[in-house]
């Protein structure tokens, strides 16, 4: 089965799981200014986003079982809700007012400000305080799709155990990377490293979780976490090259965010071990200036086409396609074949996907 | 059984219990800034705090108990975890730097910021940043008390049940005291409504972990409850009478802080409700003054002192220690003695308290 099918017959699914937890929510507070917090993360989560997660979840678990089963479903939403909780938390520490072409939770509330008449906070602070509280929320509201649903209470108990060990990695990840920008000299094993907990973490639990349900053996979950490893280092690869090079009418996202931010891509990192080192020394110098200019961005761009990062980009991805494949073929034949064919397929999409 | 002389027993145990959760995350990262900043955050966590809310789970689960075991203090440390994670989150909020005399746990890395050479990023929001990831970290991490333990499972998913609902009245308190700022014409009625999820709540959650362990039956539940619901309250009441009217050498904090604030206290309510017309309308203009002067400030607390609010609010404090008392007088029949008399005991030490 194929990606898309996939996607078209249980995102409405999931997004029914999602409305579940937050009608549940809306229903037991009576405050006003409650009934409207909750009703933007529930906005904010139903705002598009391409459920990969959940749907690998939902996947996983089909995989491996005879009858398929929807009880799956909202079992399967807990890491939507991580994966949005960081977001909302990243777009208050990157102060991005927007996401998926809406704005961003914070700034959803620095706007709502302006109907209240306060005058010992601005609004960027009152934004932020909701966004950091409303991050908060969601992470514990993912609990609950572990809490109430039809599974056993050893299975749902290993899940938390799963959607906990997926945050720490995930913030391991973020911090190493902030922690990059100080750092001369990185190699592509530290990008490797770091986005494997950025990005593939979450992905490996979505998958863990979905074969937890489904009573995977040890063998089998050995493979299914390199497939969500390398899924996920893939996906960041290629976002890494879409953030410069992509279409922006496409991707919705400018092409200079990353280059700005100074943010250590892979683009920045194998361009800085491939040029000559008066090269290197130009586009370190132009990277740290804190007010880029337009003329700035395309000479880091130049200097990331001289050194022919995309391809070798592209070569990185591709290694990391071909071991993925591998763990999937080991899997062959313990796997329902719809959802081998959803794996690989996901694997096409996602080394391909222009958006 | 005195509340110092519990404190003395179980607060080196709940300390070791904190400690193996940090150390144990500490070993399994290798990168220096990771290191740097489990390690902060277990000093933080280190650094005092009554530890009111593991203290009220241990005695819980003993006063219920015929063989006491120090199994319960890792479970019994979740508590702590959502108390200050939330006290990490609640600082980047309230832009407090310091926290029981020592450095907040985001302006520690305010500090830390000198250590980098960062050109696109301010002290400040590097600090705010690790913050933020920190007090995240924190709630996940107490999640491990629940996960690896020595009890049994569904103890443990209900337990989790207990801190996701806890966090969730917490976050519903604070939200509805934000509101509050812009709200007119506020009763004690929504101030106690106010307090009991944002102090009462995690408090009573803290003392039914505590019982679930124990496997208490649902009579004795509800009136561990109403215990637990008024020691919070009783709790916020005094520390809002301590914040204005306490003395500063004794509880570390300034009495102006609430006042500048523009917090809605319960001497601020009592006050608007108890005074005539027209010093009513210069308490409020008052309040509401961005920049206070020290002059400004002692109007408004001998307004308070014209109101005569400490006695009322005291009166107040007093009705919900009488009704506390109550669910004790019900509760003494199946309650072990020394944890009886802890729980009288705190209960006397929450209303005299003067730090």
């Amino acid at each position: 089965m194929k990606f898309t099918e996939y996607s078209k017959e249980y995102i409405p699914k999931i997004n029914d799981a999602i409305t579940l937890i937050y009608d549940r929510k809306l229903k037991s507070v009576e405050n006003p200014f409650l009934k409207d917090y909750y009703s933007e993360l529930k906005d904010y989560f139903l705002s598009g986003g391409k459920r990969i997660r959940p749907l690998l979840c939902i996947a996983t678990f089909n995989a491996f079982t005879k009858n398929q089963d929807d009880k799956i479903v909202l079992p399967s939403i807990g890491v939507e809700f991580v994966h949005n909780a960081s977001l909302i938390h990243d777009d208050i520490i990157d102060k991005d007012n927007f996401r998926r072409g809406k704005p961003a939770f914070h700034f959803r509330f620095r706007n709502y400000y302006q109907q209240y008449n306060l005058k010992k906070m601005i609004d960027v602070d009152f934004g932020n305080s909701i966004g950091i509280i409303g991050g908060d929320s969601a992470f514990f509201l993912g609990l609950e799709s572990y809490l109430f649903n039809e599974f056993e209470k050893d299975l749902n108990l290993k899940a938390i155990n799963y959607y906990e060990q997926a945050f720490i990695e995930i913030a391991n990840g973020v911090l190493i990377e902030i922690d990059m920008v100080n750092q001369k000299n990185l190699t592509m094993s530290d990008y490797i490293k770091m986005i494997s907990l950025k990005t593939g973490a979450l992905i490996e639990k979505s998958i863990l979780i979905g074969a937890n349900y489904a009573k995977v053996n040890e063998d089998s979950l050995k493979d299914l976490s390199i497939y969500g490893i390398n899924l996920g280092i893939i996906f960041q690869i290629i976002d890494d090259i879409l953030g410069t090079f992509g279409d922006e009418k496409v991707t919705g996202k400018p092409t200079d965010g990353d280059i700005r931010e100074g943010k250590k891509t892979c683009l920045l990192i194998e361009a800085l071990n491939k040029l000559e080192d008066n090269e290197k020394n130009k586009l370190e110098e132009l990277i740290e200036k804190p007010d880029m200019t337009i003329d700035d961005v395309q000479e880091v761009k130049d200097l990331y086409l001289k050194a022919d990062v995309i391809n070798s980009c592209k070569d990185l991805a591709n290694s990391y396609f071909k071991e993925a494949k591998l763990s999937l073929d080991r899997l062959s034949r313990v796997i329902n074949q719809p959802e081998m064919e959803l794996f690989e397929n996901l694997l096409d999409f996602v080394i391909e996907r222009k958006f």
